[in-house]
């Protein structure tokens, strides 16, 4: 294998789509917005990206195994052609990052994809009842765009900056020539949060634009309402630990 | 040295052998089934692999020094010729554990190999009176073929995976064709456990199929057998931290 | 991406600038020296030093990323033109810290640098009243120059030497055939330190020459001084824990 | 710099010279046997390896500046031309101990070295009186020689093998040729152990052979007999930590 392996399965015609990406990352709110989107449209493989700087793993379901990987689909049911990313690994070294990164914007490039969305989590350390979607974008032009469909931009928030693909597709992308933004949906940071995943998934209805459906994202959400439920009557009795509280769901 | 330095000792013709790997991991169970294939047969060493990506390390047996490395030894004496991969390591980095396997897969593809049987271990958390035997597999008529041999195939586990050599051989080796199933002896994951390399082989035994003894692996079993009842004694006094049973043996 | 990728805003001719270093490091003394320097003059933008050795990272500010990257100011309107070199982040990684190190060095060779300043903090471990200036330089010409303008230079100290490319600048600098020294003001190591900032500029002042006032600096230092004062008066009461301390600013 | 970068302040011409090494390690014995031995004899710098495999760092000595490095000298006034090999640092990673030590088998092959000697200690866990010298060879004839110079080999002592330079120039040079020996005092792993030195030192004369004397050694191991008796007292009072112990010296 080379430092990148990537199969092309498919490639579709696609009419100035958009990239969506939905990496693991805090709550896990990007992973489950890309893979919503994959469920409510017609999604086809079009990329599979293996890398050696993804982590020495396969992952098993039913017995089989799957070589550590990024996927690209691509969806053309939607209002406007999309390109999603998602998987189950962010790279597992600095270099990596920005060589996987780059390894995504060729895909991107390579289907005339101009705008990039990228889809995440902001820690909040509490939980969130009504979440906001806090945003960082390339251009001030798409700041606007996107306070217009009620996006939050902060002075310095998130403070520590966006580490990762998501980061580097706007860091990348930008000297690229892409315009990408980021929606991070506040989240406790705690648990896998399908509310979030929600609220980012609006703005990005509205932004794109597209509609969907949201019927099995609320049906996880009220899942994980009654594990908030139960984990708030806890908070009444002894206090749980971080430990406790780290990615329920 | 280069990256990888491959030693040839001997080339002999092999009749569409079997790749078995047992490299260290949990339990040390793959470790002790390709050890007890080495003494059970006789086992000629074929390759020798030297890498920069294992730990910068010499091991020492009596006085003498020997580098860091894995070994490729040829068995022609069982009911069908077998490759045996063992040694002390695992790469030291990301990228290694990658590079290591395509070199290990090189090996295979210069002798013929069809099928790759990984060996390892599967931490149940807890002392395993009867350890199953737990599989993956890279097709849908390997995973038929070992349950006929009553290898266990479950939805999501291992849940993390299959890490390293033992996953990238399937990983890996699927991309380049290999057939290839790896298969995890239930084990506690704190001690060194010879009674599940026994089952793992016995599955095996089964698959490939050969036949051997297993005196001397029982005699190790038995001794385990006294540290684990050691064990359950001073359960039953104040409780050993997983400090206490990490690789006892 | 390449390993390096330099954006080339401008390229002013420069009468054999003085490079002065201050990224990120202990107290952030170097940082807010360099800062200080960027405000008090007219500076220009001449290089941005983007690489895979940074974090993969972007930092947000007022909702607009900005991949990490290192730059390089020209200072013309000073007694003496300067280079300034200053940014959020060391390199991650070994090898990386020695890349971006010659990466820099090629800048300051392009501009005619004969001469570096790398500026940084000294730990002392407690608050200090009056910090004092420690230097260490690649010649005994320079180190006579510095000890002038009042730079102490100690047998062993720092005693873990320096780090960095603050420390690279001097090491790698010397095989080049610049003339390189390190000016580390005293800092506790938990605090943002302005009034060490201060004086590590005041010895610049002399040493290069040029001339600069410090209001905005003195602002950030009499914050700083509250805040200390604060900690004093928690000294009093139950003591503080280094975490407690640790880069409050 | 490239990968290495090697100054070469003298050639000499040496017969048969063996190699000796003392980079830092457990108790720094292989280093300060080193040390001694170019205080003792009339040694000459012959290589200065610098590398990106070394640590990004400038150690300082009276304000003076030098850029991490090992150092190979030559002395041609005992009775054998030797090389010494020393320095402040191993490499920083896995690969870089590898490629360091070719680095330094290229030096030896330059000047026809033979015999290689590695030199360290071996952690004991408690103060030991009288040290042994554990030894550890690439060939049973230097085994047999070794022991005749009241060398131990044991089993498989130390368990964890030999890590980083001084085991690889075992590994790696036995593979070019070399005939290596690694000598390892016995050493509480605690303290820096002029004494251990010694004794490694000791059986080195008689082994290469040359003869040296041992006044500057010995005064610094009274000065550490000193500090054992105090550590003795506080053994007999509170029982002293591990950290309290680590690398006092």
């Amino acid at each position: 294998m080379d430092e990148f392996d990537i199969d092309r399965p498919a490639d579709p015609e696609l009419d100035a789509p958009v990239l969506i990406e939905g990496l693991p990352g805090v709550g896990h709110v990007g992973k489950l917005a890309a893979e919503h989107l994959l469920e409510e449209f017609d999604a086809e493989l079009v990329r599979r990206i293996h890398s050696e700087h993804f982590p020495p793993q396969v992952t098993i379901e039913d017995g089989r195994t799957r070589l550590a990987c990024a996927e690209v689909y691509a969806i053309r049911d939607a209002e406007r052609d999309l390109l999603v990313l998602t998987g189950d690994h962010q790279a597992g070294d600095g270099p990596g990052h920005y060589r996987l990164t780059e390894a995504v914007l060729d895909v991107a490039a390579a289907f005339d994809v101009e705008r990039i969305y990228a889809l995440g989590g902001v820690p909040t350390g509490e939980l969130v009842d009504e979440p906001d979607v806090v945003g960082a974008a390339t251009t001030d032009e798409l700041i606007e765009e996107l306070e217009a469909v009620d996006v939050e931009f902060r002075e310095n928030e998130p403070a520590g900056g966006i580490v990762g693909v998501s980061g580097l597709l706007l860091g990348l992308g930008e000297r690229r020539g892409f315009e990408a933004a980021c929606l991070m949906g506040e989240t406790s940071g705690y648990l896998v949060d399908p509310k979030s995943a929600r609220v980012v998934l609006e703005v990005l209805e509205s932004a794109v634009p597209f509609e969907i459906g949201y019927d099995s994202l609320s049906e996880r959400a009220e899942e994980m309402e009654e594990v908030v439920k139960r984990i708030r009557q806890m908070e009444q009795g002894p206090t749980p630990t971080e430990e406790d509280l780290r990615y329920i769901g």
